[in-house]
């Protein structure tokens, strides 16, 4: 393998992380340089509308409109796929992979739907593929499970991963407004985008857990292999009984690993986090990671999980690595380096839903009117769900009452078959609204 | 450079942390191999008493009393130096680093006393120092700042980097007991030493700061160039009167630079912090270091900050980097590379003491007569201090109030001359208490 001393980089997209990327990288250039004794050149990158104004000033000599040709320029070492979605991404990155270059990546989606050929990809023709970016922005977490805490298993991973969505929750708590009010808001403050889908229905936040999952555990968990729920029915109401109770709301990612069982469950859910848990007061854009490793214990990592600076600081360490790795003759990172090293080989299965268990919180508009409850608590009875607390309080509606209960541990076949037989009550008036509660073992 | 097929490892100094050490690396040891591509051998192992009784199984022909044949040992590649202190520690380390292998360390008194000399060995013989496990135990903050956040600059770095100040402050609060009392009750539990001034009083603290501000700034600060003020002085009084304020009070390294000056302040102190801060509600023998860096914001680290796996997961994981670096060819780290690459060049200077700027808290006992305020208000006027809040309340003294005035931002000199003045006041019964206010603008 040569060793070039000039290490030429190609960004395909340049929107808002791809200008971050630009203008970052340019300032820090001298000094990178400096440390990693190689000259660095940012020779080229690709968008789709050349005549387009950008905040950074790139000659447009160096502009094409040609991605594939940017992915496949023998002269270029690494390439930035920060165009999003996973079309032309996908396109990009397999034919720089088959081109033996390094791609530097920001895009959780891709990752998500074709982590395995990705990796096969690269290995295969001996490309590589950093992905520090794709999840939790600035914050270092990836090179934290992967690196850092190498001589850990992982039984347990829950965060925030998606500031959207953080950012709503933390304003209803604090304005006491309702979500589609707080939405609109968001969206015209640009901290949500115009198809708001992606983010509150915890689709991009699945994107990112699976990707920590394969980290931690070596496996790739397909988003309808886990339990996707999203926020737009979390009310004042439930936010103001979880505080009651003693629980903020989060919506999180949780990755728990039976090692028994050698099973991998990954779950998506707005979640009643106990107040004195760290993560429950991680708000507003800011991301949250807490990583329970057998040896280490719990350790915890706060920052903004998206924006362009912190996106494009993580893609300046991906960067740097594999300026490291193309001038020093490191070994290859294989797709098993990734997965925590306690994992390899024993491939755990993904485990079936319905097996989740965690405690619950179940709240029901109901007719206002004797025997309610009873018949309630019989429907739970009947499945063997205890209940922890009941709350009762007057609706929006006249003729209705809320009915707010905890439960004692159980599982999703369990509450699924529960919620199914609560329907079909005539006392219930509208679809109950289930949520988890995240009292988890760390 | 061959590249070796077993990397042989040496420990020297098998107390808690060594035996952690060895006990989890024996047993990630066939998954290390498989994940690295060599075989791994913990072949030898250096301690003070042969016959002592270890709670993991070494055999008794890889030990020896010999620490200085292990670190010089040709058939080892890598030293794991778990003496502690600076006496056989440095020794064992410079030889280790003289014969050319890679020093794995946790040794944060060394480093802050040494660090130059260690670096510039290694430097000169092409060995290695990784040091991991020297701050905040098993949190990977030293790969975070120096690898994860590589694009930024760092203008603020504060945390909480001592366990047992912290388990000593949270059970203050939790039980309202005096510092005296919980102090004899921690260290009949073991969570403080013997001999507990090196944690108290701040140095433990001091030694890891200086390890942060290198990896930040490039430039060693030594303890005598720092403030070190510790936790013993701190009343129910103060604990009470801080949270009235919406403080907590927590023993903070904190590390500032100023750009434009191109200066860097490192301090030890108790702090009252802003109780939403993170950090503020990091309790028990947690650590946790809050980054600011330019590009990304501010990331926060939260973990275990000693004891025998936390820190034996990142001696383990300093490890796993130092078979890559071995196996490998990567170019060696230089010293200049563990600091951030943007202040490579720039040297920046250690600041003045007095020039430190903050606002304070002062607690007092006074004489319970007429006209104390007004000295009072008048010794901090002549030095220009603004006062900002001020609480005066009964004294456990029967003459005595208790004064506690909260000030608007000042600086060191200013308040070391007022503290002089005040203690000339013969309404000034005791010694005034001075702790700082960390509301620090991340």
């Amino acid at each position: 393998m040569t060793k070039p001393s000039t290490i030429r980089i190609g960004i395909c997209g340049l929107g808002t992380v791809g200008q971050g990327v630009w203008k970052h990288l340019e300032r820090s250039r001298a000094d990178l340089q400096s440390r990693l004794g190689v000259t660095i050149e940012l020779h080229r990158g690709a968008v789709r509308d050349l005549s387009k104004r950008r905040t950074v000033d790139i000659p447009v000599e160096k502009l094409t409109t040609d991605a594939l040709a940017v992915a496949t320029d023998p002269s270029l070492h690494i390439i930035c796929e920060l165009i999003g979605g996973t079309g032309l991404a996908r396109e990009v990155t397999l034919a720089a992979l088959k081109a033996g270059k390094v791609v530097v990546s920001a895009n959780k989606a891709l990752l998500c739907d074709h982590g395995a050929e990705i990796f096969a990809t690269a290995r295969k023709h001996g490309g590589h593929f950093l992905f520090e970016a794709s999840v939790a922005g600035g914050i270092p977490i990836i090179k934290a499970v992967r690196e850092g805490l190498v001589a850990n298993r992982f039984k347990l991973i829950y965060g925030i991963l998606n500031g959207t969505c953080n950012y709503i929750l933390t304003r209803m708590v604090q304005e006491g407004a309702s979500y589609p009010t707080i939405l609109a808001d968001a969206k015209r403050l640009g901290y949500a985008e115009a198809d708001e889908a992606l983010d509150v229905d915890g689709w991009d936040t699945a994107h990112k857990a699976s990707i920590l999952a394969f980290l931690a555990h070596g496996v790739w968990v397909k988003t309808d292999q886990m339990i996707v729920e999203g926020i737009s029915k979390i009310t004042q109401a439930d936010l103001k009984h979880a505080a009651t109770l003693g629980y903020g709301i989060k919506l999180l990612a949780v990755i728990t690993r039976d090692f028994e069982a050698n099973q991998v469950f990954v779950r998506i859910h707005p979640t009643l986090l106990p107040k004195d848990r760290v993560l429950a007061n991680v708000n507003g854009v800011f991301n949250g990671i807490a990583v329970t490793g057998d040896v280490v214990g719990t350790t915890t990592y706060i920052g903004r999980g998206a924006g362009q600076d912190a996106t494009a600081s993580a893609v300046i360490s991906d960067i740097a690595d594999a300026v490291a790795l193309l001038t020093t003759g490191k070994a290859p990172m294989l797709p098993e380096e990734a997965a925590s090293i306690h994992d390899r080989g024993r491939n755990p299965s993904i485990a079936p839903l319905d097996k989740i268990r965690s405690r619950y919180y179940l709240r029901m508009t109901v007719k206002d009117e004797p025997g309610v409850l009873a018949q309630v608590a019989t429907v739970m009875a009947n499945h063997a769900i205890s209940i922890a607390s009941v709350i009762q309080t007057s609706s929006e509606r006249s003729d209705a009452a809320s009915l707010i209960l905890t439960t004692h541990e159980s599982d999703e076949r369990a509450m699924g078959q529960t919620l199914a037989d609560l329907q079909k009550l005539s006392s219930i008036l509208e679809a109950p609204l289930l949520l988890r509660i995240g009292d988890f073992e760390e």
